[in-house]
């Protein structure tokens, strides 16, 4: 690695040029990481449904020509000037969200949004100075939240990456970098779900299912899954779910129908599709007194949740989770340690594997009900 | 009082026969209290704007003719079978929201939200037999809220009473029946303020102004008071307001002031009017990462509130309070000694005093901007 540490290194990646036109896989150049920053070599990469969202064009804060990609695992490359707390051969799992340990955000015990850098990944660019460090023939090209990782290397701030076991096979926990801490964090951090509980997850993609996953672990009761797809059910009870309903085969609103079913309603609450309409049903479902729903999908820009006041004056609860409310460089490493002692399941949620150049036919798998999660190799 | 035990009473009352008309006092007929039953002589009643509310025909389970008032104090004038825990001569607030200890919500240890009975409390009878216990001329009138304090004497469940220290001041501690409680329990029980919170209160009427009282004593910082009339602003600062908001006076958005006010939003923010706008600046303006806003207002029948989800997702908590979050028959008690021990104020929120014939005079008060709180003598 000592050829290439200073050098601006040009590898492959996926561009999205435009929105909604197919991912060109480029020769891409690399610059070399500044202060603070930390260059990695992306060895697999998970899809998901956020990198969609922004490649539709249907978020409005997405920026082309972009890497998307924020879901992997890789190995530090070489790191700036005053980096100290990764080096040269770590294994790394890049994190869109954060975690300086200085801010207010950080300091406040109260969250895990670290603002460190926001307002640099925000906008597609580096703190230090403003720009990408991503170029094709001397056109920049856009980060994507802080991690762009279809890319087989990709600069990050210092405060994005977690330094994790290098006992932990890299293809399977890529996933730790998103999806599967978010569904666990949401039950454990931000629902606190206790043992005996009723819960309702909406939604059994991988957020889901990780939702049912963290809820088991937690002592629920009952977790209930919902799906318009009646072929996720299946496979929804290796990860705890232990009933299902499918709203279109209901003529009642499934709020009614979930109150029905539990007597008044359910304890908790996961949504974790992104459809407003869903977000309403899921609290409204939860029990008058103590009910509490999470949001956890992203709804399309400009969209809107609303209700009645009467069912929050009536005790129910409206809560939303970003990676589950985990500390990333804190605790993403607690989750591989994790998985390594078999505490929580990772394989489980890959359901395909692919490499960077079939990354096109990946998006069209994510798509589709049987994909959970697709691995890119990146070699 | 041996006299009228038993025997059916006629006494004045405060009839409501029609939405939005004058209310008529008149001699009513009050049965004696059936199983579980207590009848109370009611001594001291306050307005509140939930009886407005009803009165004015735009709560769609209003049910007429009825006795409005839910905020009161008197004295147990005889109980029915199987009435242990008062007696006649005890000192008593009835109570709106029930403790029976037995039913689900009561055992949850998650709510104050008792269910024992609200399904004959809300269409206006008695448990017992699905009637209600006052007449005129045989004409039965209805209960209102399982209390009906605006009657010389009333009949409750004995769920719905408090007995209370007798050395309490009646004309005083009939205050907590609803409006400063539920003040003081959104801080304490729903929010749970901590020390060196800033807080903000929409709406400086005695709930607002009991939010006010219940943050100072929590140890809030800064106390931001936010009213559009801006007379109300002195009075608030001796309830513990400590800096003011008039909306009208900015061109920006309220919760965007109060943003820029607070250096990124209030950890916690407390809607005290009714309005739904208002609840959605109360969430917006909350800090993102942890800020949490509480609906204590009551909105109009079939209103909603709305936000975007981002504001959940990053952390801000949606919830509300009923009578503050308090357990009825435990803690007004427990409130009444802190009156007592001149921990919380009371006498500061009556700024009027009538008589139950003045109580048209009362309600038109009521909506002015100088009165908190309106005792009539029920004499």
């Amino acid at each position: 690695m000592a050829t290439t540490q200073g050098q601006v290194i040009t590898c492959k990646a996926a561009v999205a040029w435009e929105a909604n036109k197919p991912l060109v896989i480029e020769d891409v150049q690399v610059a070399p990481p500044q202060a603070g920053e930390v260059r990695v070599k992306i060895l697999f990469a998970a899809l998901c449904h956020t990198d969609a969202y922004t490649w539709s064009g249907k978020d409005p804060e997405g920026l082309f020509p972009c890497i998307l990609g924020h879901e992997a695992a890789g190995i530090v490359e070489s790191v700036g000037e005053g980096v100290t707390e990764v080096q040269p051969g770590d294994h790394v799992i890049p994190c869109y969200q954060a975690e300086c340990g200085e801010c207010k955000f950080c300091k406040s015990g109260k969250t895990n949004l670290c603002g460190k850098v926001r307002a640099a990944t925000g906008v597609g660019v580096m703190m230090n100075d403003r720009k990408s460090r991503f170029s094709v023939n001397g056109k920049p090209i856009y980060h994507f939240m802080g991690t762009s990782t279809f890319s087989q290397y990709t600069v990050v701030h210092d405060v994005s990456v977690a330094k994790i076991d290098p006992k932990a096979p890299l293809e399977k926990v890529c996933l730790l970098g998103c999806g599967v801490p978010t569904g666990l964090g949401a039950v454990w951090n931000t629902a606190k779900v206790e043992s005996g509980s009723i819960v309702a997850v909406f939604g059994l993609g991988t957020v889901g299912l990780a939702v049912a996953e963290g809820a088991k672990a937690a002592g629920a009761s009952r977790i209930i899954g919902i799906d318009i797809d009646s072929k996720k059910f299946d496979r929804a009870k290796d990860f705890g779910v232990t009933e299902f309903v499918n709203p279109t085969e209901h003529d009642k609103p499934i709020q009614q129908v979930l109150v029905d079913l539990t007597d008044g309603g359910v304890d908790y609450s996961f949504e974790c599709i992104g459809n407003v309409s869903v977000m309403r049903a899921a609290l409204e479902c939860c029990h008058k007194g103590w009910g509490t729903s999470v949001i956890v999908g992203v709804a399309a820009s400009g969209q809107e949740i609303s209700t009645r006041p009467f069912q929050l004056v009536t005790g129910r609860v409206w809560k939303g989770t970003a990676f589950g409310g985990f500390k990333s460089r804190s605790q993403v490493p607690w989750l591989v340690d994790k998985y390594l002692k078999k505490e929580i399941k990772v394989d489980e949620y890959i359901t395909h594997n692919l490499t960077l150049g079939e990354i096109n036919e990946a998006f069209h798998l994510l798509h589709g009900g049987d994909c959970l999660r697709c691995v890119l190799s990146m070699d």
